[in-house]
């Protein structure tokens, strides 16, 4: 399998609800380093998996509606925990369906899964990995 | 699969039998920076895979008896070389151990398995990893 | 010169006032790694800068304040843009602060300077550095 | 899965044909940090995946005809795009030749599969695994 | 001291003139990841050293005109080797020019120095400081 | 000021002695993961700070007789705590003097000082910086 990957970084405030996230239970934030790996068994025939400056600008566009946002605020994400996971989660759909409306420069059915890593410090990190 | 990763460090001495490891067959030691990965298919009801804290405390519950010490000496060890290919299963195994006694806040059934990294260089890690 | 740097992290919440911070003055957060290095001309009768196990701990208990809050809520910032330059320094002042009282485990006077870099991502950090 | 990681390097020039590139279409050059993962599911008599020291030279060996070239004249990419997803196959089809002829200090058939990274910069790389 | 650091990266193809250089006398290339720090004695108004989008806008623009390009067919620098520690140098020049000319958001005046450090490989890096 | 750093690495077993240790008192080990910085004014004929290839040797040699030893038996290290800001030092004067002697291509009276910063975790580092 082939995987190639962009790193990104948005910089975010959140709360958790729930007595196991302890003092994240209170307004802070983060800085989330972000890792897209798009995966394909064959290389097209320019020899790439996809178009690497596409994949810059589709990370960043999926991004953009993160970057400097309270995720408390948004609608979309009303009565969930934006946790590291979540997040993992919620990027890889906007890729992949990203990929399925052939916005990287190859036809999605031509890729096979794709992963979304956060590194949200030194220390730890979260990821998702799935099929498109 | 979601995966949530956390990061600690061991510092230890150690030596190795057979011809095969060279200079290293002499009393050295190393810096393992260790990073355990827990996965899962689903997140639980706050989404998260497991709670993050637990995880850095049972990591480093696990790394204490090793910590500072010369492994050649550990009964445990004896007539073994301790590989950093060892040391990832043997802390993949106390890793599995306390996912199974649900010490990592989630029920261990509920994750589908553990990745143990040690890094010992900026040249040279190993991993191992298999289901829970 | 000898230098003994530690690291930590926290992660916060903060927003900045002034049109060159553009859409950073909404409400956001950063993960911010912390860097602390502590310089001294001679190494002491141990042969180290200062006890480094000491020197985690102070970090940690500068960092302690900082940690998990929305920096727009703390009155010791009221009307200052917590920036990263702005942190460094209130980082730098801390533990120039617990060097003089003698709490590194070394006379405060046989220190030189300290470093404190904060990484906000992994496109940018920031460092203060003064003679203590 | 037992897994051991080996790291070095190569700095070539080539250029690119296809729109695809756009300034990569000219003559110019990169760094790839190599990163070259051996994986077994067993580990040897002496507790290890392969010899780390037979690793790096095997390593070395296949990188060292791509060391300081320009890609663009070496007969065998002759009418290929030398992009990093093409060389991380290329050094793959290489270390996967000399595990199977036994040239990584282990019977070539214990070993289950390679991963070979190119880190092309801080914010892009690319990888391939496979069953050797 | 005050500090902010920025990085970026360029793609580059050269070769070198003496017998100094080995291997690197042909034609090959380079991956250098770019840090350019900006130093203060004080922050401004709103608690910077410099506008940080500034900055990396200005990185950009001076890094632009040897993004993708062989060094060595550059008029500007015939008859150079154009090392990573020229590069440093150069880079420096037009940051400091910049800098002069008010483009950092901030008076050059209020600056006090500039370090440019380029990161060749995992084991080699060089960096240039030096007041504006 | 220009500068060129190369990196390196050594694993060591060692004890220190003396209550601030703590655990550290017992045998133990790290690995150090070594960057040598070399500084000069200007650069020589060839447009470099040194050659690079020379100052990976270099380090290599003065690495070769701490590499897989147990500090503790080196008569050289008799009655010294072998801490990460003495193996700085140590190995800071193993550079200088080959500096001195000309054995870095290039004229050591042409190099201003050297920087060696010993890296013993992901979270802890020391160095040490003088003139030659």
């Amino acid at each position: 399998m082939h995987s190639v990957e962009v790193r990104d970084h948005i910089m975010i405030a959140h709360s958790f609800r729930g007595a196991v996230f302890g003092p994240a239970q209170k307004l802070h934030g983060a800085t989330f380093v972000v890792d897209a790996a798009f995966q394909a068994e064959t290389l097209d025939e320019n020899g790439i998996v996809i178009d690497i400056g596409r994949a810059h600008e589709v990370l960043k566009e999926v991004l953009a509606p993160l970057a400097f946002q309270n995720l408390d605020d948004l609608p979309e994400f009303a009565g969930k925990n934006t946790t590291t996971e979540f997040l993992t989660r919620h990027i890889f759909d906007k890729l992949a369906e990203a990929a399925r409306a052939d916005r990287l420069g190859r036809p999605g059915g031509e890729l096979a899964s794709i992963r979304v890593t956060l590194h949200e410090s030194h220390v730890a990190r979260a990821w998702y990995e799935a099929a498109i």
